[in-house]
């Protein structure tokens, strides 16, 4: 196929003069071209497949830039970009220095604003929309957020404050039964319940549009049958929960019906009240298997088209949380494991079916997440809650204020520590060193090896701390046989120059080692640092601290601290990333980049100005 | 009065006890007692005045610790405390070493939590509700929340999770019409819609209770009636928003009426479903000022209970910020203000009405206020946010994610950094500039003096950068006439020895400088640490680095490590809050406990072991 339409599609424009059959083709040509793309780079497949229809009539309803449409998450964001001038780079998504697989402003104008961490799109677009009217600027903006995404209360709090204004300002709620994991929680149900009610404001649609068109009449009683059919809406349905917070709630319609959507959107832009679209869609719409298994097909690893496999990948350190969290679970009935919607992600899918009485999905709810962990300590558990690094960053007041004041032995799994790779910088786990080590109470693990993984696991289990254990996305760089049980590990305290690291670069340090004259010491438990440290460090004329985080606020910085502070006088050096964020590109590639690889380890070393 | 009721409780079982004119007396006394003692100590007033009853209610209820009640926020469990044990410390409350003013499990087992941070006792409540369930245990876990907590996402996230479930888990919506600002947002207008609906079920409460005192039939009926009641109540009433969310609704109620909330409450236990119990109380309730001005004695310094005035305070440093920030909205049509709840206590009164199109005061909602507020900078404003240093901890996603990484020029106004004296650990704002340096495009002021704040803000207000001004609680510790425009200022460059500070701490150096041999660098941009300063820094033989705030993730770290970088080999110390929350006590105290006042600072000078 030859993306004869999409290849003509430049910008919103183009698609609003499209008709029926033409954007029918239009949106097989997207699915292609999505499919084909993820296939080679990997990505988000099935969030992607289901709104091609709702992005294209989107883009018909409504004028970006002028108005400001925001995809929530933003791994469903594909056909808007392919529909805003980003087809001929499509094939670069995910890849350095190609498209974002979120929205990014600064990739187009059509990109309004960050995306990637979940539930924050209806608050910056109302901010946008405020903004709009404050200057006196045209154009509304639109907030498209799926029922997944609902889960997190950051999308209440922006629903809460948007739904007491008057103005035209816009959500549409992207229904698809489910978000990345199975969807939880009482709002879920209620999105159940009005999902399965007669489709009224369809209905109303259709004989609005049969009476439009007889002339002079049609209008007014047009005017008529909608005044009478919102008092009997009143009357006859409950009002949605959307409707108890101060919106128009219109829906559900057919998220694959773009006639239907266009004329709904036209709509709430006539009304000056807030809307919520209910638009029903199927995830993986187009491809057989995401389709059928769209949990398998949200976010993916290359794969072969004709059958829908991924080469079977090795085991990840996400796979050995899982399983040791099962096992000490088996030992032990107070053991819980916690997740806000990433069972697959994080490796509980085992522990989920197997410990079903101990197992709580909470939903994209990473503060209550927290609380609720704390609460389940508090009444004599033992919590894991087992989430992404980048996402904790929601807990953090949580972690300090009903975790580390009342000192609560919760246990954190913190999965995706340190560089991620192609999703980029709103998923890089490089801030939890410092934003974990500033809390009082905490305690951190940062292994570097699975069979570390494990042991570090079963050692939080047994003892009565706030404890994290912190682990790289995807496999171990190697393996060996130290022992790692003690908070530190010296290896070779012989020569000049030491290099300490922890986490997965210690094994290319530990390569490095092996062929420069150089100590390495490798924290184990990387905070509170162990006091023995400084003195052993002490006598050293060069010490490289490596981190794979950021600088400022690292254990780096703390050690250079307790150095001087013992009388150090060597040089003393961090190498870490410093006060930048980090870009898309494969782990290798940053890895290098950040100078964290063995050459450019050794590099390092050899540019030797100790004093 | 001499307390002869209160003087006879030392713990719920007690409470059981009392007849319905005992417990009128008991509420009286209690009333006197907490008046009483918050004019002498300060502290929170309306919501403990407007919570009497419904406590008495609960303790008579339910059966604490068996029963975990947990306050919400905190800021009404005086009497909870007066009813466990703690009336013959009572007067201690929010002085050093004596009671705090929130839940602390540290001083009752009665106190299932640590409460200061709104939102949270859902959350909490639901996860020991669990333990139990798993462990086998007796008991339930109430969840005691005002209306104005509700406007925060983590209650949502909390009700979404718990309300998912089977199991007689009790939520209090304690409605006083009024968080501690104008309540605000839908939920609070559902709220409303509730409020003012037919008491239903305290009518059939009363039906009910006539009903079971005819022997043998009065149950049969009851249950009938119950079941017709139910299907009615579907048929004429609009499910409340609680009732979507899969909770009963009991109420409303009234909450000085405690033999009706004492029914529902045990009601509520039965059910093998979580309740929501919707509670009317009137804050302030017995003493007539706060009553007709409940916003005015939320949180207040002592005061005469005569005239119920407060002795009229010094202007504060949130008094110049609100008030610089009226000056600039009125020379430029672009500045915004956000609060999330604190129009009053950010200092923000003036503003909300002179600047009405400007002003959001969105809610106890902090990361809706963050990405909000990049909304409104995306659109092109001037947005400043408002907020307390520990209340922001909320927003530390969302300053990375929504703010950050897109580099947006959004302006925190954190007040209350540093230490905040008599509410304790959970408002402490000893955390911000570790959380707020760690991000990249960050730039952090931290003022000393009230024209120093104007500046930065007026300064912050121009620029297109990301910014955070940060002041302290209270009034300046003195002034003088110093330039402070430059990123840092350093005073008397010829000295072995050199002090390096930032904030109010420096009003105490400079006044440890006219006496002893030092000299003095104020850092007034904090960060990004100016390059210049380790050149100017690395000759000294002892660099002191004084910081009020957490030693780990500071300031003085990251400076080490750039002087380390560039050559000094003197001695540096740092002198900050290391690794412990701290407790509540006079902020004079505070300073002087961790070495902040002028003696500890020559104490420190003088016990010069530099090398």
């Amino acid at each position: 196929m030859d993306k004869k339409i999409l290849g003509t599609v430049n910008s919103p424009d183009d698609v609003k003069k499209l008709d029926e059959s033409q954007l029918n083709i239009l949106c097989e040509e997207i699915r292609k071209e999505i499919i084909d793309t993820v296939a080679k780079n990997g990505g988000h497949l099935a969030s992607n497949l289901g709104t091609v229809e709702l992005t294209v009539a989107l883009h018909r309803a409504f004028s970006s830039p002028k108005d400001a449409i925001i995809f929530d998450v933003g791994h469903q964001s594909y056909t808007h970009k392919l529909l805003t001038g980003r087809f001929d780079k499509f094939s670069t998504i995910r890849t350095e220095g190609g498209l974002s697989g979120f929205m990014r402003p600064s990739e187009s104008e059509h990109d309004p604003f960050v995306t990637g961490h979940s539930s924050n799109s209806i608050s910056a677009a109302y901010g946008i929309y405020r903004a709009k009217k404050i200057s006196g600027e045209e154009g509304t903006a639109v907030a498209v957020i799926g029922d997944g995404a609902f889960t997190g209360g950051m999308a209440y709090e922006g629903l809460n404050n948007a739904g007491s204004m008057r103005g035209n300002f816009i959500i549409v709620l992207n229904d698809n039964k489910m978000s990345i994991s199975r969807n939880v929680g009482s709002m879920s149900r209620a999105i159940t319940r009005l999902r399965n009610r007669p489709r009224y404001h369809n209905f109303k649609f259709a004989v609005s549009r049969i009476l439009a068109k007889i002339p002079f009449i049609g209008n007014h009683i047009n005017n008529f049958i909608y005044n009478v059919k919102e008092f009997f809406k009143h009357i006859f349905y409950n009002s949605s929960i959307f409707e108890s917070f101060g919106y128009n709630y219109l829906g559900p319609v057919d998220g694959h019906n773009i006639k239907e959507m266009e004329g709904l959107f036209k709509i709430a832009e006539k009304y000056n009240k807030p809307s919520v679209i209910h638009v029903i869609t199927t995830k993986g719409k187009g491809y057989s298997y995401a389709e059928s298994k769209p949990k398998n097909y949200h976010g993916v690893s290359p794969f072969d088209i004709e059958t829908g496999c991924t080469p079977s990948g090795k085991a990840t350190f996400s796979d050995i949380a899982g399983k040791t969290l099962c096992e000490i679970a088996k030992e032990n009935e107070k053991v819980c494991a916690v997740t806000a919607a990433m069972t697959m992600g994080t490796g509980l899918t085992d522990f989920s079916t197997t410990y079903r009485n101990r197992f709580f999905d909470v939903g994209i709810a990473e503060q209550h997440a927290v609380t609720f962990s704390a609460g389940l300590a508090k009444g004599g558990m033992i919590p894991f809650f087992a989430v992404y690094s980048s996402f904790l960053q929601r807990g953090y007041d949580q972690i300090i204020h009903d975790c580390a004041i009342q000192n609560l032995p919760v246990k954190f799994l913190i999965d995706r520590a340190g560089i991620v790779g192609e999703d980029g910088e709103s998923h890089q786990g490089v801030f939890d060193v410092s934003y974990l080590t500033s809390i009082p109470n905490m305690n951190v693990y940062s292994p570097c090896y699975f069979s570390e993984l494990e042991e570090k696991i079963r050692l939080v289990s047994t003892d009565k701390e706030l404890c994290a254990v912190r682990y790289p996305r995807g496999c171990e760089l190697g393996n060996c046989n130290l022992d790692f049980s003690d908070d530190y590990t010296l290896i070779d305290n012989s020569k000049d120059i030491v290099i300490v690291t922890y986490g997965r670069i210690f094994s290319n340090v530990l390569e490095v080692s092996k062929d420069e004259n150089v100590s390495v010491v490798k924290l184990n438990k990387i905070y509170p640092i162990n006091k023995e440290l400084p003195d052993i460090l002490r006598e050293y004329k060069r010490v490289i601290f490596i981190e794979e985080g950021i600088k400022k606020g690292g254990i780096g910085e703390s050690l250079c601290v307790a150095l001087n502070e013992n009388g150090f006088v060597g040089k003393y050096e961090i190498r870490a990333i410093d006060g930048e964020f980090v870009p898309q590109a494969s782990v290798t590639s940053s890895l290098k980049h950040y100078g964290f690889d063995i050459d450019s380890i050794k590099e390092l070393l050899r540019n030797n100005n100790a004093r």
